[in-house]
C-alpha cells in the first residue's frame, strides 16, 4: 500500500496518528535545523517536518529533494504550532520518520504554480506538467461534474444515451469532413462525424423516444481562436414533442446544472427572445443580457437636420452608456479607432453626453440643435452622466452588427461582464433561410431538416425568405451554448426543402436518401437540440478560451505539440490504403 | 401537446380518466362492429377500441390503418372485460374519441415483432426498424443503464472521467491503425486511437490519481465474428496503487453492476488463478468456470502400454463428462469430427465410458488392460455414468488448447453453459512476453509497458521468457471482459524492456518519445485496466453477438449497410488533402 491518507485529507482530529502520503515535492524549505518539505497530489498539500535533531540522516535526504520528485513519506500527524488557515490541511504537519524517493524529477520547465512563469507554447508541449496545476486541473474537475449531472438529469427524465458510429459517411453539405480511408474497402473512405444529427433523427424513427449522446463531433475547419478540429457535444433529441417541451425540459436541465454546478438557483424562466428582437436591439442573435444598453434606432430624431452621413444612412442607432459622460476625447477617439477596425468596420461614431444641468453635447453639434439633441436625450431615456454612442450605415444588419461590437467592448470597459454573473435567455424564430451571396441560394440557416413554423409554411412558395423556423439557441452570457430545432417528419415537406435549398432529387436521395427512405416507414414528430460542452465548461470555469478545459487540445494549425501530431506515415501504411501522396503545389 | 400519457403507463387505477397516446401501429383486429387497434411505443402496448355504433367514421379510419403507421388517439381509459395479463396495461383500454394519423407508413421489410422474419442482412439495411424490436431496444437499454452505474460507481470512488483525444499520433506496433489525412498538415495524418493507453498514462504523470473514460477506439483488423472496427471501451487508470488495489476496487465495480443491472449479489471474492494453473486446468487464459470439467494430466497412466499415439505424445489430458456414458457411437464420432476440424486441429480423440457396474469401456480397449482402465477411473474421479474424453499431441499448449474447445463444447452440449449463470474470476501472473514465430522476436504480450513482477525482474536479463508481468484480466463465462496491467515508471526499467523488444532507442523514441520523456518529470507508480463494454453488455444481455448490443453495427466488411459507408469522396476532397487513388492491383 503507498498511501494511508491523500495529502488533502488530514485535519487537526488526525493528530497523533500514524500515517503515509504519497505525492509530488511543491517545495522545500531549510530553516535551521528543520526542513519543511510541501507534498502535493490532486487532493491538496500537506506540509512533512524533518528534524535534523531527531533524524539526521533523513533530513539530509530531503535536502536532496528537488521540485516534482515522486515521494512516500510516513510519520506521525501532529499539530502545526503556526497554523496556515488558507490550507485546508493547514492546522497539521507530519513528522516524518521514513522517506523514500519512488522517482526522481527533472527540473520542470516552468514553475507548477496557480501562476506560472511557462507560456502558452511550453505549457502546450509539456501539457501533462500543465495539468498539474490547481487551476488547469479544476477545469477537469469541473468537465466531470457537469458531464456527471447532465447524464443524471437525463437519465432521470427518461432519456436513453446511445452511441452512435465514428465511422460514418461523407456528406459535402455544410463544414469540411475529416475523412478515414479504409483498407478493406480501397479507394473508399469513412467520415468522421460533424455532429450525429441524421443517426439521432434515425433513433426517434426507431421509437427510442428520448435519446442523448455525449459526443466527439469533427470539423475540419481553419481554426479561429476559440474552434478545436474535435469538439464535444451534449446530442439531444426527443419524440412526439413540440417546441416548448423541448424548451422547457432542457431550460430544467441549465437550471440544474447552475444550481449543481455554479450554487446558483435560478427560479425565474428564461427569456425567449424572438431573432428579430435580438437583432433589433442588440445586433446578434447571441445577445449578452448581463447588462442592459438596449439598441435605440434614432432615424426619425437625426434625420433631415443637414448631417449628410446620417440623412443617406439606412439605419442610426445609438446605445447609452450610463455614467460614462466622464469619457475623456482620447478614449472616445479610441472607441471610434475600436469601431473603425477592418474586423467591425464602421465609419466613424458620433457621441453625446449629457451634461449636469441637462444639456447635451455632441460630436456633430454644428448640425443638431440643443432642441433636437433634448429630443435624442429623450429618445436613449439618457440622464445627466451618460454618454450615447451613435452608428449609422448604409445596410441595416451590418450597422446593428458594428454596434453590437461596440455595445460589448463599452460593456467590458464599464465592468459590466462579471463572469460569475449570468444571464439566460432563449433566442427562437430563426429565419428558415439566409442568403449566401458566395452560392447565390438560399441556405438553411440550420440545417436542411429544420421544420418551418406551421403559419410560415404557405410562404414556402411566395417568399422563402421571411419564413420563420422552429429553431432556437440557448445563450448565456453572449455565447451561443447550444441549439437545436423541430425536425421535420413529413416527407412531402421535406422534399420541398430540399428544393427551395436548390438539391436535385437525386442530389438529395444520394446525400440524405437513407434518411428520407427511413421517414417513409413511420417517422414520429420530433426535435431536439445539441450544447457544445466545451464552451459551457469555459463559461462555468470562467474561461476566455475553450481550450483550457480540455486535457489535450490542438493549437491553431490543427497540432497536438506535445505527441506531435499529426505526423508522416510510414510509406508501407499507405500502400496498404491504396493510397499516394500529391505535392501541395499540384493542388 | 402530443401525448397525456405514453402507451407502457395507463393501468386500472387510470379509469375513467380522458387521455391522449402516441405511438406506432402494432396491430388492427377487426371483429364485428369493434376494431382493436395496438398502439406502440418506446414503454409498451396500449389497445385502442374503436366501436362503429359509437362513431362509424372513427372506426373506418381506424380499419384504414396500417402496420406501423404513426398515430395519435385521444379517448376515455376504460376496464378491459377480457384482461391481458401478460401486458402491464392488460387490464386497460382505450375508448377512441379521435384518431390522427401523425404519419403514414409504407409496409415494413421485415415483422417489428420479438421474433422477426427478416433475416440479418435486411435487419442491418433497416436497422431503424430493427431498433424498433423489443429485444434489440431492450439491449441499448441495458447498456445505458451499465454505462450510468459504472460512472456513479467509479465518481463515488473519485474517480475523474477525462476526455482525451481521438486524433492522435499513429503508432506502427500493435494492431493496424485507422488514419485521419490533415488538410492543414499536407502529407501528415492523424491515427484514431486504439485506445487511450499512453494518454492515461499522461494523465498519471499529471497527478490526475484516479482516470477513466468510457470511449470509442478503433482497430483496423481484417473482422472476425465478433469484432468490430469501432469499439468502446471503460478505460480506467489509478497512481500510487498495487495490483491488489486495482483488482479490489473493480472486483467491487464487477459485483456492484452484477447486483443493479442482474439482481445478481456475489458476496464471495473472485477466484484469483495464475495463468499457468489456467492454461493446465482449463487449456485457455479466460476458462469458463460455470462448470468444472478441469484437466486430468495422464502421461503417468496412460504412457506406455504399446498405444503408440500416446507413447510418442508430449501431452495427454482427459476431461469427465459427469453422467454422458449414455452418448452413442454416433455422438461421440460427431465429437471425434469437432475436434479435428481444422480450426481446433486434433488428431482424433480417445473416449472411455464407465459402465454401470463400475467397468470402464475404451475405444482403446486393445491397449489397456481393466487395471489401467481402472486407473484411468481414478485419475478422472469418474464414476459410473461418466464419459471421459481424452486428446493427446506433441505440442502441450497446442493439445490444451484443443482440449478446451472439446471441454466448452461438452459443456454446451450437457447444458452446462447457462447464459443466466455468471462465474468471474481473474486470470492473474501473466508471462510478460510471448514468442512470435512471425518477427522472431519476444513480444510483450499486454504491452511494452506492463511492469514486470519484482520478484522476476532479475531474470530479465537471464530467462526473460519466464518472467511473469503484474498483468490481470477479468473473466465471466469464458469472456475476457477486461484486462490491465501495473505499468513501468522507471525510466531504466523501461528502456530495458524496450531493449528486449527488439527496439533501438531511436525507435522508441521515435514511437514513444512523448511518454518517456514526460517520465523524466515525476512519473508516480501507476497502472489500471480497461473493460470491453460491448462484450459485457453481450454477456449481460446473454447475446452470442457483440453486434446486437450496438445502435448501429458494421458488417464483417467494415460497413455500414444502412448507411453505406464507406464510400467514394468527391475529387474536390481527394485535392484538398493532397491525396491520390492508388489502383489496388499495384500493391
Amino acid at each position: 500500500m503507498y498511501r494511508t491518507n491523500t495529502c488533502g485529507e488530514l485535519r487537526l482530529s488526525d493528530a497523533g496518528k500514524d500515517v503515509t502520503l504519497a505525492g509530488w515535492v511543491q517545495r522545500v524549505r531549510k530553516m535551521g535545523g528543520m526542513t519543511f518539505a510541501d507534498i502535493r497530489d490532486r487532493y491538496g498539500i500537506t506540509q512533512v517536518v524533518f528534524d535534523n535533531d531527531h533524524n539526521a540522516a533523513l533530513t539530509e535526504a530531503a535536502n536532496k529533494l528537488g521540485r516534482e520528485f515522486v515521494v512516500q513519506v510516513t510519520g506521525k500527524v501532529q499539530e502545526r504550532t503556526s497554523k496556515n488557515p488558507k490550507n485546508p490541511t493547514g492546522d497539521i504537519e507530519i513528522i516524518a520518520e521514513e522517506l523514500k524517493v519512488l522517482n526522481p524529477s527533472e527540473v520542470p520547465p516552468f514553475t507548477i504554480e496557480d501562476d506560472t512563469d511557462g507560456g502558452d507554447d511550453l505549457r502546450m508541449k509539456y501539457r501533462y506538467l500543465d495539468l498539474r496545476r490547481n487551476p488547469v486541473r479544476r477545469n477537469l474537475e469541473l468537465r466531470h461534474r457537469m458531464t456527471m449531472e447532465v447524464r443524471r438529469y437525463l437519465d432521470s427524465k427518461g432519456f436513453l444515451e446511445i452511441e452512435t458510429p465514428m465511422l460514418v459517411g461523407s456528406t459535402p453539405e455544410g463544414a469540411r469532413d475529416f475523412v478515414v480511408p479504409s483498407r478493406m474497402n480501397p479507394g473508399q473512405f469513412y467520415a468522421l462525424p460533424q455532429s450525429p444529427q441524421t443517426l439521432k433523427q434515425l433513433l426517434m424513427v426507431s421509437g427510442i423516444d428520448r435519446y442523448f449522446q455525449i459526443v466527439k463531433c469533427f470539423r475540419d475547419e481553419d481554426l479561429r481562436a476559440d474552434r478545436q478540429p474535435e469538439f464535444t457535444q451534449i446530442d439531444c433529441e426527443m419524440s412526439f414533442i413540440e417546441q416548448d417541451d423541448v424548451i422547457n425540459l432542457f431550460e430544467g436541465m441549465a437550471k440544474h446544472l447552475f444550481k449543481e454546478i455554479r450554487g446558483i438557483e435560478i427560479t425565474e424562466p428564461f427569456i425567449r427572445m424572438p431573432w428579430a428582437d435580438a437583432m433589433k436591439y442588440y445586433g446578434s442573435d447571441k445577445p449578452d443580457l448581463r447588462f442592459d444598453m438596449r439598441f435605440v434606432e434614432l432615424m426619425d430624431v437625426l434625420k433631415g437636420h443637414g448631417f449628410s452621413v446620417f440623412d443617406n444612412a439606412a439605419y442610426i442607432g445609438g446605445i447609452n452608456a450610463k455614467g460614462a459622460a466622464g469619457y475623456t476625447r482620447k478614449q472616445l477617439d479610441a472607441l471610434t479607432e475600436y469601431v473603425k477596425r477592418p474586423q467591425i468596420g464602421a465609419k466613424g461614431m458620433v457621441y453625446a453626453r449629457v451634461e449636469a444641468d441637462g444639456n447635451v453635447k455632441s460630436s456633430v453639434d454644428k448640425f443638431y440643435s440643443q432642441e433636437v439633441l433634448q429630443q435624442l436625450k429623450a429618445a436613449m431615456n439618457a440622464e445627466p452622466g451618460d454618454l450615447i454612442l451613435i452608428l449609422s450605415g448604409d445596410d441595416v444588419m451590418r450597422t446593428r452588427k458594428q454596434l453590437c461590437e461596440l455595445r460589448l467592448e463599452m460593456g467590458r470597459q464599464l465592468g459590466l461582464r462579471d463572469k460569475d454573473k449570468f444571464a439566460c435567455l432563449w433566442v427562437v424564430d430563426f429565419p428558415m433561410f439566409e442568403w449566401s451571396d458566395e452560392e447565390q441560394r438560399l441556405m438553411a440557416m440550420h440545417h436542411p431538416f429544420t421544420h418551418p413554423k406551421d403559419e410560415d409554411i404557405p410562404m414556402l412558395d411566395t417568399d422563402p425568405a421571411s419564413v420563420r423556423a422552429d429553431a432556437y439557441d440557448m445563450v448565456i452570457n453572449g455565447v451561443e451554448v447550444g441549439g437545436g430545432s423541430i425536425r421535420i417528419h413529413d416527407a412531402a415537406l421535406q422534399a420541398k426543402m430540399f428544393e427551395i435549398l436548390g438539391f436535385t432529387p437525386e442530389k438529395a436521395q444520394e446525400q440524405f436518401g437513407f434518411l428520407m427512405n427511413a421517414f417513409k416507414f413511420g417517422a414520429p414528430p420530433h426535435g431536439g437540440l445539441a450544447y457544445g460542452l466545451d464552451r459551457w465548461v469555459s463559461l462555468f470555469a470562467g474561461l476566455d478560451s475553450i481550450r483550457d478545459c480540455i486535457a489535450f487540445p490542438k493549437n491553431n494549425s490543427g497540432r497536438d505539440v506535445m505527441l506531435d501530431a499529426p505526423a508522416h506515415l510510414d510509406p508501407k501504411q499507405l500502400d496498404e490504403l491504396c493510397l499516394a501522396l500529391v505535392e501541395p503545389q499540384k493542388k
